[in-house]
């Protein structure tokens, strides 16, 4: 109900709407009516109301709401939306609704997480209010060896919204990083249960730096770190944002079912940062230096070493330094 | 200290121990080692107790507790034991345990199962008190994508182990089923949670069908499956059986940390009854015959057709019947 409120509101931005109006459309009391603004006023709407001419919606919050996804988001593709003001980590809670059956399209989001994690059980520093804390369960038909094409796929998405939406130079530094001017505004973290030969579920995580100062990050990434706004000067409204998240996803990863992994490497290779950068590589070996030359079929990162050898680095504990 | 008084009646099975020794030695009041031995003798131990001799074990249940599988249990690998009496699967309670942290060598045991779970979503009919349905949490330090190998682990483990226990001349059928005579004795369910590049945890599943009688079986498997106590006339105990698979269990997967899959895959052809036979392979795609003439270091099944090519079958929606 109060979803329609809003709903009429954001259709009448430009003018007054009467509370006799909407009691009329909605087909509710007027009393009720009045209790759904004074709702929308507490989550941050700032709505006018005079007297002899009704409502009207003068700014909105920049928070994440069930409603206001619901009425911007096209298609089927987000069929179960769960949002949070605090949670301990969008993955973990994703993974559990994932584990009790919840259907691929469900997303979870976070205001802020408190344990939000990165790669390799690191930690995701999640702040309330300035980020995109999501995660997608998604129930592909692949083998658990090809999950980590999941990870490119959501790398695509976010480096291509983020292009769309702001105009900003956006990169993907391989394989799943995306960079602007040479620092992370988003990491991605894919995590699948499985069995030997097919996969339960897979959760894409993504944690994308938005509306973030520069104090907002620690001393240690400060230097590797950054928002959009720090790389716009302009604030985002987070909702549009994860509107063009979700609505590419649901296109890239509809294309990638249809068309395969090439198409998504075909993508990944116009939004790269990568390729043709001399590269420093680290892995638990060794370290080396090298020409990004390409990626192959399968993902891996393919380093043409001084001596002219090509090497192939696979997605796993390795990363690889611009050399500058 | 119920696990106490078991441990001394378990040792003087030959003769009698008064209840004013056993309290001596662990060192409780007499009307304690009374209560004790009455809760034993209601699990189904049968004690005799004669007025000025003491108590004596005549004989043991055939059911699985935490307090005799410490005693049995040498070494530290098997360190969390969970047996109930009556669970959905034994897998979906050990991924939660391992979900909540649980280190590797947590097992969980049921004497029945009311939703055994086997590959690809099947059910595993696992009624009360003729099988062995046991999960164990596993952390190797591999890539998600050698998960595979845990399989073969498996299989070897439960192979060897009824072959030492019973004498049957048990075998593998490629990738993990253990079969005695062509029939089908123990079933095996890897599963997996994994980042892209790093293993959360692993679960590995077994059914091993022990005291089984033909009326057990539903129609449509009666054909395929069989027990051990089919297979050999004998009933066995599943305390001591158990005892034996985690005891190689702890061996056999250290040694694979220690040397790799390639020891895995010799124990693995040293037991298999699938190579050398003619098979009927059939996937999704096609079906075709040919002779099983070896596994590549992957642990995919080479088949040579007749026409003289060897094609690589990899564990998968796969299946393989012998031909007679």
């Amino acid at each position: 109900m109060k979803k329609s409120v809003l709903k009429l509101l954001l259709e009448h931005q430009h003018a007054y709407i009467s509370g006799e109006e909407i009691s009329r459309i909605i087909g509710v009391s007027r009393t009720a009516v009045w209790k759904h603004i004074n709702a929308l006023k507490k989550e941050g709407y700032v709505i006018d109301s005079v007297h002899s001419q009704g409502y009207r919606l003068l700014s909105k919050p920049d928070i994440i709401t069930t409603e206001e996804l619901q009425i911007n988001l096209l298609g089927d593709f987000i069929c179960d939306i769960h949002i949070y003001e605090e949670l301990s980590s969008t993955n973990e809670v994703a993974k559990k609704f994932a584990a009790e059956g919840a259907p691929e399209g469900t997303i979870v989001f976070a205001d802020k997480q408190t344990k939000g994690r990165g790669r390799m059980g690191r930690l995701w520093d999640s702040k309330a209010g300035i980020g995109i804390w999501l995660s997608l369960v998604l129930r592909p038909s692949i083998m658990p060896a090809q999950a980590a094409q999941l990870t490119f796929v959501s790398a695509v998405v976010v480096c291509q919204a983020v292009r769309d939406f702001t105009g900003l130079e956006a990169g993907i530094k391989w394989p799943n990083d995306v960079m602007i001017k040479g620092k992370k505004i988003c990491g991605i973290l894919t995590e699948l249960s499985a069995e030997i030969d097919r996969i339960n579920y897979c959760v894409a995580g993504i944690g994308l730096n938005v509306n973030h100062q520069l104090g907002d990050f620690s001393t240690d990434i400060v230097d590797k770190a950054t928002s959009l706004m720090l790389a716009s000067g302009t604030p985002y409204r987070r909702l549009e944002l994860l509107v063009s998240i979700l609505t590419l996803y649901d296109r890239i990863y509809r294309e990638y079912r249809e068309k395969g992994f090439s198409y998504i490497l075909e993508q990944w290779k116009k939004l790269n940062c990568t390729l043709g950068h001399e590269v420093k590589v680290i892995s638990q070996e060794e370290v080396y230096f090298g020409t990004a030359i390409d990626i192959d079929a399968d993902g891996q990162l393919m380093v043409k070493i001084p001596e002219g050898e090509v090497r192939y680095v696979i997605v796993g504990d390795v990363s690889i330094r611009y050399v500058q």
